[in-house]
């Protein structure tokens, strides 16, 4: 099938993904005064009393705003804050097919970094989360550091995070089937952007240890001039055996490939170079860096893509959802390492270790075991952490 | 019943008076390939090409925020953003349960009138339309003005025109039956705040002469140095006599009474000092300017009030689904007067001659009907004057 076709085809048929829909009688004077006026003071005043309520007599509880600035659509970059509605409303549709949560995709006219911050801030008090989404970097980072210090409910960038979560999870049972353990690998990310400095922080606190970075410029090393602030907070704690040049410098020897850059950057040659049973996660969209068949053929023994085409998708449809039901369940006031961790543990301890294969390395992003063990994982982790506001 | 207290355990159990629901199969490998990646990619980029495009391939065609700052929510006054969450899910309730329309709660956390105008405005991209609500004035007008000024889709404040439609819809009704000319009473409006300015303005659109407003202060007049901006502009165009001093002043006389103001203002001396088959709409809320009975008792031919309890209540669930609906279905880019006249008239045209009665003079709230033909009066009124973006 013609995905591309096919999908506009079909979202002018279906003409939004989600729907506001009415969960309460409203059909008759006494229905009208309980919801409505006059019985609707109540609540707002026991509100009014304690703010706190408003996570017990409203749907804020449930509710997430996807916000996006359109400036890192998909591979699509900058394509401005409408043309960003159909990916936000599909995530919203899965938010609430996979973790029923109550998703609201808003999208901002502006690219400017403290406007966006306080456009949020402004907007919380309707919220139980914010899900940041496809905002560029180096932006990203600071939306959210401050969103996260200054609000006190979850905020998630899914772009860094999810993206980081999923690959490892994928990581952690690709290392399983290739025999090999995190902190003895050579791991090479391709794209020292926010998908690929999140990945790299990640699986250094997941016990990865030798983590080269590669961008357009060549790969990350201390002391590159061309190097923008997260770039060099990262090149502190990565490459530290100093490798220079570019990829196919990078990638000799790697047991371990996580490409969030761009099409066709990865040849055979450098699929060859790599460590015996090599492990190669193509997330570029919708292109990849390596044709998973040309990947194969060079010798690859576990290949990953962003697309749900092939074997493997590396998908942060598998993360979202659940990680947010989790919080909110226990009404987390943020979302902190350890509740990553066990996401990421989750998602890949729902593949049995029977059923575990170089082509199915991930549950399927529409699996809901998957979703209600992420949800759990997460909500365990925030109350273990003491970051639950649900006094148990 | 008592609604408040029965309210207040209904809103516990409900825990949200509205919800999101997924619209699309997000089940299979292909099902997510259309409705997310790498589909998805598709739609985003006919939008890109033309933002026009995004009303027909997602949402927005259908969206409504329903945002407030919290600064004057019912009549409670400013109880801040999150406790006017109750009032603005109910209205999100309403606007799907009777106009169709996918309404969100957005509560804000500032009162400050330029970053309200520059949140909203920000976030317009993601709408069809924009439904201020429970803004205090003077604020609100500015709020409103400028964001009809500046973008160009619907931005309505209900508490000022909803409230203008629906009153004047009971007034042409109640005028009929009392057997008098709008252009041949004295009206006295009570509250000279965001919706007693409103009303004025548009009953004046409507052909009524001479009304008097007054305020916790007096009757309104021009040179009177307590007035705000607002209330200086229309001391311009009401109480052309120049009357002066209080309520009982202006009610000497008068034929119909609208009451946006504050509890047991008006006494049944008042009602006795009007003319014949006087009218009284007592809109205050929860508790009203004179008691149903009481006025009934001084004489009152017909009495609304804002409630649900007593008959003719005159609320405007009456025009907002209504009205939404039929801007949305033209994509109309404003609300103009013609579209609120046509409003008026069609809420007004929904009680048939024969069914017409001092306590029938509007359709009940839940009339599904009166909401189809006031979207249908509405649309027409927009394509009519030229605002609908619909070719047809």
């Amino acid at each position: 099938m013609n995905y591309r076709e096919v999908s506009l085809t079909k979202h002018g048929e279906w003409k939004g993904k989600i729907e506001t829909v009415c969960r309460v009688p409203v059909d008759s004077r006494e229905a009208l005064s309980l919801a409505y006026t006059p019985g609707v003071a109540e609540p707002c005043m026991a509100i009014h009393a304690d703010v706190e309520k408003s996570f017990e007599l409203t749907r804020r509880w449930n509710t997430v705003p996807v916000i996006t600035d359109g400036t890192a659509v998909l591979g699509l970059g900058d394509i401005g804050p409408e043309a960003g509605m159909p990916v936000m409303e599909g995530k919203c549709a899965l938010f609430k097919a996979f973790g029923n949560v109550d998703a609201y995709p808003i999208c901002l006219r502006t690219k400017d970094t403290e406007e966006i911050i306080r456009t949020i801030k402004v907007m919380a008090g309707s919220f139980g989360g914010i899900n940041l989404e496809d905002i560029s970097a180096p932006r990203c980072f600071e939306i959210e550091t401050r969103l996260k210090d200054e609000l006190d409910i979850p905020v998630f960038h899914d772009d860094q995070h999810g993206t980081a979560i999923v690959s490892a999870a994928a990581l952690l049972n690709a290392l399983k089937l290739a025999g090999k353990k995190t902190d003895e690998i050579k791991l090479v990310i391709n794209g020292a952007g926010a998908a690929g400095i999140a990945i790299a922080k990640f699986l250094l606190k997941l016990g990865v240890k030798n983590i080269v970075m590669c961008d357009l410029k060549g790969v990350v090393c201390k002391g590159n001039e061309w190097l923008n602030s997260a770039q060099k907070e990262v090149a502190e704690i990565t490459n530290l055996q100093h490798i220079k040049g570019g990829l196919a410098d990078a990638m000799k020897g790697a047991d371990a490939f996580i490409g969030v850059s761009g099409p066709h950057c990865v040849t055979k040659d450098m699929v060859r170079s790599m460590a015996d049973k090599p492990i190669l996660f193509t997330c570029a969209n919708p292109v990849p860096e390596i044709e998973p068949s040309d990947a194969k053929e060079a010798g690859a023994f576990i290949v990953g893509t962003g697309s749900s085409e092939h074997p493997n998708q590396i998908n942060n449809v598998l993360v979202f959802p659940g990680l947010f039901r989790g919080a909110l369940d226990v009404r987390a006031r943020t979302v902190n390492t350890e509740m990553m961790i066990a996401a990421a543990r989750g998602i890949a301890g729902c593949v049995a270790e029977g059923e575990l294969s170089p082509d199915y390395i991930l549950p399927y992003a529409y699996d809901k075991n998957a979703h209600r063990a992420v949800a759990k994982a997460v909500a365990d982790a925030a109350v273990k952490t003491g970051v639950s506001k649900i006094r148990k």
